[in-house]
């Protein structure tokens, strides 16, 4: 691991490093907050078109993470520095739009393995780098559709999970069917598992609630994220939940940085407790 | 003025306006953040290479705008979509690199006045458009610059003034002296009026306390901040200062983000004074 940029903040410091990654098999980034005495660990994931400066830069979060003393680290979006065919093509494909799966299709199955890159590297990253034991997951658009699909397919690994303006259902929205067709190929029968209300539907748990907040003047909720859906499949299979409507807000950072504090509180309140 | 965005933050409205401007003869642009029932304003102004968005975007600094009811109104930091001979040819002259004053050389005269941008037209727009009566300054680097010469010039516009790792001496630092060059010519004799130093050297004095933030990790402290010629200046004249001097910490806005909340606060005890 490279220290290339490190930035007091608040009583911690921001920064920014970068890696080869054995899974991706690209050098890979990331940036981290890191308070005085770390307590426990959040991972961030951003959405479309975003970077691993996004949320670090952006959402006012070092203030509370420095007083709760958490650490958050924030992983690039998908590989860089490749051209595959389409890679570069468009905003919702490929580069900076990694949707947090394992690709099977010819191409990308070889790189862009961005569920084994966050369960496998960042974690370990967290674990033996960082010394972390505990380590919940939030994240925003794509990067909340990643925290809730890794937080349920991969429970033993995080305590908590959160989202900011989550793809909750992506197996029926425009995002998502071209992601999933381009990552893992024409046959439906395997996007389940990158589908969070899919993944409920079938049983998949977790044992905290699960937190979301969503804007109701955002430009994407009707078309591509379909909160209600996942409110109802975990209506029915009893997985606990708390999905906050706030009015006027939109998708931007600005709506993010609002309520990034209620995010902190929730998952400490996971990660502190023996 | 023309509305571009508008994003719900906290309990107020982060906003991007454009107007044309007959001071620069240019379309400009500036961001706000207004809070519910906002009772003073705060003029930020940027530093080098900035424009309307950095300090809006990466402060943070909606919570506590939106907490203590005060607005705040970001400038960018030149006219743009100008072609001037060597306006873009380095980032720390012409575009992104106004310095605040009003140019008096060949070209740039008729556009780079960013002294009567800041103190007619937005202070203008304060009052006429957003009702604003009461008014202080601030800003970093090339901004915490133009807040302490703008104040010291203008104190009966301005409430009062606070800068985060100002150019305190710009007359004999290389920013400096590239710039005056450029924008006033090679009369040094012409210079002393944006000058923050040599302006408190003059008996340009502040009724109020002026706050200022210097990381001691700046990268540019000693060769183009030297605030504390600053301090001595103000100690000959009986220039109200408070200099806090930040340990680790250095120029990015991971500092100002740590310390804006200090600097709401001086200015809205002043502001709110009756």
């Amino acid at each position: 691991m490279n220290l290339l940029k490190s930035h007091k903040t608040f009583n911690g410091q921001t920064q920014f490093w970068s890696h080869e990654s054995e899974t991706t098999k690209t050098l890979m980034k990331f940036s981290t907050f890191i308070p005085e005495n770390p307590m426990g660990a959040i991972i961030w994931l951003s959405g479309l078109t975003c970077n691993e400066e996004n949320f670090i830069t952006k959402a006012g979060v070092q203030r509370f993470l420095s007083d709760h003393q958490i650490m958050v680290i924030c992983p690039d979006t998908s590989p860089r520095g490749l051209n595959l065919p389409g890679e570069h093509d468009s905003y919702d494909f490929g580069s900076g739009a990694g949707f947090y799966v394992n690709a099977t299709t010819d191409g990308y199955r070889d790189h862009y393995k961005m569920e084994d890159y966050i369960v496998k590297d960042i974690v370990s990253i967290l674990k033996n780098e960082f010394k972390m034991s505990k380590i919940s997951i939030m994240g925003h658009s794509m990067g909340g559709h990643g925290a809730l699909v890794l937080g349920l397919r991969h429970p033993h690994l995080f305590t908590s999970i959160s989202a900011f303006s989550p793809i909750v259902h992506p197996s029926v929205c425009p995002w998502g069917e071209k992601a999933f067709t381009g990552y893992l190929g024409e046959d439906k029968n395997t996007w389940y598992k990158y589908d969070a209300t899919e993944l409920i539907n079938r049983g998949f748990k977790h044992a905290n609630k699960i937190l979301i907040h969503q804007g109701t003047h955002d430009e994407f909720l009707t078309r591509e994220l379909m909160t209600t859906d996942f409110i109802d499949a975990c209506a029915a299979s009893e997985q606990s939940e708390q999905v906050v409507f706030c009015d006027e807000y939109d998708h931007s950072y600005y709506f993010i940085s609002t309520f990034i504090e209620d995010h902190i509180l929730h998952h400490k309140k996971y990660l502190l407790k023996k």
